[in-house]
């Protein structure tokens, strides 16, 4: 059984992801596919790398996870396919596969990148305008099916990265800032609970606003209150308990959130 | 061939849904899985039990269906899964099963209700904000790959229910109020077929709007013209022809509708 | 392995797709089903071709295509099913499948209509407002599940159909318009590349703007800059690199495009 997942900003009015099912279920019909979502931001390649670290992880080993956010489709841009340990990852070079590729080579995973320059691999006549269709879905249909990764290009050792999104660390703690907002409105910062280590109780500033302490769940506060904890990917996320931290802070991605710890008073 | 159903508030933008699939699919990849809804309104466990009520009965026997709204998650607020009759449940025991359990015993139904206290039947280390991914989706997997209901937990015997949302009997007919608006602003209302027997020929008040009788469909009248009909659930509906009731009406989920009939006159 | 897709305007709100694979699965249980759109206009019969004549052909031989824009819902609008070549299609008799049966014809493909007005293929006791579930739903899966195309009602030679939306030449070149607008904010036209052929360069005209010339990628103009290119779908196209036309321009489906050329020059 072979698994493979869609995440693009392709959005869901115009059947673009259909049609990359259609492509991949005539080379590959005994597969499975699951979506992760296409509700990118269009064109954001930061916020599509960030859902996609979020969700490869919990896909059954092997599965292939097709990622399109690409601005420059059709450009001298290359596509790609890659294996990261026990997955494999297939889409434009442009850095949408940035944090899935540092966190590889942190944990030590063997890598390996193909450039996609062999048309066999695709639809006959590629357009310029919809790789999606044309050229990534054919290829991870082709690994699917039974294809080497190797088969489908050329290897090549420089994959397009960005640069990481780290906190910076200040005299008091750490000031990062907003990299993601959810459907219910919860703030996803780039501090992580390893930082918080050894701030001892922290204080979190952000909007104009000052949350004492973390709460474990939301449970713990009235409906209504302004909370920091760590969410579900050991972030530390700020919420409204039972409402819209967004709508509430006026804030979204970019906003600077601060954290300052006790233990060294 | 096992099926499972997916129905949260989580949106379609943070790739949560696709989470869940990612887990079910890595402890039972044999399983096929629908979504039913993600767009449930944020924490709203009356709406979402409405539509899990009219989903449920058309999927092959033994579905187990995972519903998640759950604006107590991480609380002391029990995980469950449940048989009811032919059909499997799975999801937060706070009331959003209402419905599904209430037609069950009304039907005479087999029930059993599991506190899906066993860790070994989660994700390790679960979080405290997201036990759709790791209580709820790796417990329903291990039911949909042999493991049995008993099995997942210690039996209980008092799954939280909220009242009932039953029409008022008045001197004329029922007064009863708008439970749901659909994608095409028809409005559903708690008043059934069956309220109406007896009644005679109808008049509907909504809105301060008469209508006066039903139609059987929306062929029947020209364009604009504001109908009521009985809806794909036997529920009272309100309807504009080829256009939206909730905004000619100005009005949505909880808004005042009653019914009088001529057979008493 | 049978395939079906679903491409409806009944949204992803209120489980309504969700429901009709139910059905599906009941009667047809090894099938797979993929989405092409649930985001058609309501009752944008138009839109809902156009999406279906735009996916159809990428799925795999033999795959039924279930399409539901249905105004007309329990009127004496016939519902249908038919073999287009290599593929079938389900759904109501009212000019939604105007696009395929006439790209059927010119092709050359054997076709087959057929009156869905055999019951034992619907549900029992079908609604007069969801046949989606009640009746294309099942008789879409039967045919799935085996039964013969001819079995599931009598053959008519009628299909309603709407009139072509064909581009007019002028002296200079073409006139047509805006016929869709996706995700991204880019129009599509229902000039296609084959009416520019011996134009020479092309000026393209919209919304007051003029565009000299034709790209071929996104990537050849700055971002923010106005283009014409030829699309997914062999359609003159107008975008913005990197931005929203529809936005830019203010104009959406229906605003009229100019097409000149200069070799009469």
């Amino acid at each position: 059984m072979s698994f493979l997942t869609l995440l693009t900003d392709f959005g869901l009015q115009d059947g673009y992801p259909g049609i990359m099912k259609g492509v991949i279920y005539s080379i590959a019909p005994g597969c499975r596919i699951a979506d992760i979502t296409h509700s990118i931001s269009p064109q954001n390649i930061r916020e599509g790398g960030l859902a996609l670290s979020r969700a490869y992880r919990y896909f059954p080993d092997s599965t292939i996870h097709i990622a399109v956010v690409d601005p420059g489709v059709g450009t001298a841009r290359r596509p790609l396919a890659m294996q990261l340990g026990r997955y494999f990852f297939v889409g434009p070079d442009n850095g949408l596969f940035t944090d899935v590729i540092l966190e590889a080579r942190q944990n030590g995973w063997e890598t390996c990148f193909i450039h996609l320059n062999r048309p066999q691999y695709w639809l006959p006549n590629p357009s310029r305008v919809f790789h999606g269709r044309d050229i990534f879905a054919p290829a991870a249909a082709h690994l699917a099916a039974g294809v080497g990764l190797k088969e489908l290009g050329d290897e090549i050792h420089d994959p397009a990265l960005l640069p990481p999104l780290l906190p910076q660390q200040t005299a008091a703690g750490w000031k990062g800032y907003v990299v993601a907002v959810d459907h219910f409105g919860n703030l996803s910062t780039n501090i992580l609970e390893n930082h918080l280590a050894g701030l001892g109780r922290v204080r979190v500033q952000v909007a104009g606003r000052v949350i004492e302490g973390l709460v474990k769940t939301f449970g713990e506060r009235p409906s209504g209150e302004l909370v920091a904890l760590i969410g579900t990917d050991h972030d530390l996320s700020i919420s409204i308990v039972n409402g819209d931290a967004r709508a509430v802070l006026g804030v979204g991605v970019g906003a600077e959130v601060t954290v300052s710890g006790d233990a060294a008073a």
